[in-house]
C-alpha cells in the first residue's frame, strides 16, 4: 500500500476542493493518504512518502510562492526524493491563463529531485486544471490523478 | 501602417477560423494584413513583414510539424527577423491538453529569432486558446490579439 | 530485459554521437536496445518497446520538425504508449540557447501519450544537453540516461 | 531616457554579480537605472519604471520563492504594468540544470502582466545564463541584455 502525500495551497477554496477529490481517488486505489495545507508541512515530512502530489492556484503562470518556498527548502535533503512518484494540479481563472505552465513548473521541481512523473493520454494531460470552481470534468480528472498516482507509486516502491 | 503576416496550419478548420478572426482584428487596427496557410508560405516571405502571427493546432503539446518545418527552414536568414513583433494562437481538444505549451513553443521560436512578444493581462495571457470550435470568448480573444499585435508593430517599426 | 528504442535526428553528427552513448548506457543495464535515425522509423515501430528515448538537435528551442512529424503521426495509435517509459536528450550551439525547452517539448509529447518520465537529481536534470560536440561531461550524462531509463523500464514492465 | 529597475535575489553572489553587469549595460544605453535586492523592493516600486529586469538563481528549475512572492504580491495592481518592457537572467549550478525554465518562468509572469519581452538571436536567446560564477561569455551577455532592454524601453515609452 503506497503512502501518498497531497500538499496544496488555496486562497479561494478551489485548489482545496481539488485536493480532496485527488485524495478520494488515491484512497480508492487503496493508498494510505495524507492531505496537508502547505502551511502545515514541515519540509522533512516529504521524505516519508512514496508519492507527492502538489496543488497550487495559478499565480502569474507559476505555482504560488508558498509552494515554491517548500521546494526551495527541500534542497537540504536533495537526492532523497529520487525515484519517488510526483504529480500536480492547479486551479486558474481563465483558459489559457497560465495553468499548464503552473503544472509544468511543479513537475520540473519534481524532475530535478529525480522523481518520476506520468502524463495521461486522456483529459488533462499534464495534470488536472480547474477553471474557477471544480466542475464535473475536473472532479473526474482529479479522481483519476489520485488513483493513477497511487497505482504507479505502488508499482514502483 | 504595419505589415502583418498571419501563418496557420489547420486540419479541422478550427485554427483556420481563428486565423480569420485574428486577421479581422489586425485590419481593424489599420494593418496591411496577409493571411496564408503554411503550405503556401515560402520561408523568404517572412522577411517582408513587421509582425508575424502564427497559429497551430495543439499536437502533443507543441506546434504541428508543418509549422516547425517553417521555423527550421528560417535558419537560413537567422538574425533578419530581429526586432519584429511575434504572436501565437492555438486550437486544442481539451482544457489542460497542451495548448499553453504549444503557444509557448511558438513564442520560443520567435524569441530565438530576436523577435518581440507581448502578453495580455486580460483573458488568454500568452495567446488565444480555442477548446474545440471557436466560441464567443475565443472570437473576442483572437480579435484582440490581431489588434494589439498590429498596434505594437506600428509603434516599433 | 527491457526493450529500448532510441530515435534521433542529427545533421552535424553531435546528436548521433549522443545517441550512441545513450545506447551504451542502456546496454550496460542489460537492455535489448535498438538505435534508429528518425528517417528510418516507421511510426508503428514505437509500439514494440518498453522505453522510448528521443534525441534531437535544438532548433529554435524545440525538437527538429522531423522528430515532431513522428510524434504527430503517432496520433493514429494514441493511448497505446500509455505506461511506457520516455526520455530525451539534445545537442545545442549555446548555453541558454533553447536546449532545455527542446527537451521539455519532447517530454511533453511523451506525457501526452501517458508515458512515464524521470528526472535526475544530479547533472543534467531533464536530460543530457551537449553544447557543441559531446565532451566528457556529456558522455557521462548520456550513459547515465541510457542506464537509468533501461532500469526504470525494467522495473515497470 | 528610459527608467529601468533591476531586481535580483542572490545567495552565492553570482546573481548579484550578473545584476551589476546588466546595470552597466543599461547605463551604457543611457538609461536611468535602479538596482535593488528583492528584499528591499516594495512591490509598488515596480510601477515607476519603463522596464523591469529580474534576476534569480535557478532553484529547482524556477525562480526563487522570494522573487515569486514579489510577483504574487503585484496582483494588487494587475494591469498597471501593461506595455512595459521585461527581461530576465539566472545563475545555475549546471548546464541543463533548469536555467532556461527559470528564465521562462519569469518571462511568463511578465507576459501575464501584459509586458513586452524580446529574445536575442545571438548568444543566450531567452536571457543570460551563468553556470557558476559569471565568466567572460556571461559578462558580455549581461551587458547586452541591459543595453537592449533599455533601448527597447526607450523606443516604446
Amino acid at each position: 500500500m503506497a503512502k501518498v502525500l497531497i500538499v496544496y495551497y488555496s486562497e479561494s477554496g478551489n485548489t482545496a476542493k481539488m485536493a480532496q477529490l485527488v485524495e478520494e481517488g488515491a484512497k480508492k486505489a487503496g493508498a494510505d493518504v495524507t492531505l496537508k495545507k502547505v502551511q502545515d508541512v514541515n519540509v522533512d515530512d516529504l521524505l516519508g512518502y512514496d508519492a507527492l502530489i502538489v496543488g497550487s492556484p495559478t499565480y502569474y503562470g507559476q505555482m504560488a510562492a508558498e509552494i515554491k518556498k517548500m521546494f526551495d527548502e527541500s534542497v537540504k535533503f536533495h537526492g532523497k526524493l529520487e525515484g519517488k512518484v510526483g504529480a500536480a494540479f492547479t486551479s486558474a481563472a481563465n483558459i489559457g491563463g497560465g495553468n499548464e505552465t503552473t503544472i509544468q513548473g511543479i513537475l520540473e521541481c519534481m524532475l530535478i529531485h529525480g522523481m518520476i512523473v506520468q502524463g495521461n493520454h486522456q483529459g488533462d494531460h499534464y495534470g488536472p486544471v480547474s477553471i474557477g470552481a471544480p466542475d464535473e470534468r475536473v472532479e473526474k480528472q482529479c479522481g483519476i490523478l489520485g488513483e493513477r498516482t497511487a497505482q504507479l507509486a505502488d508499482k514502483i516502491k
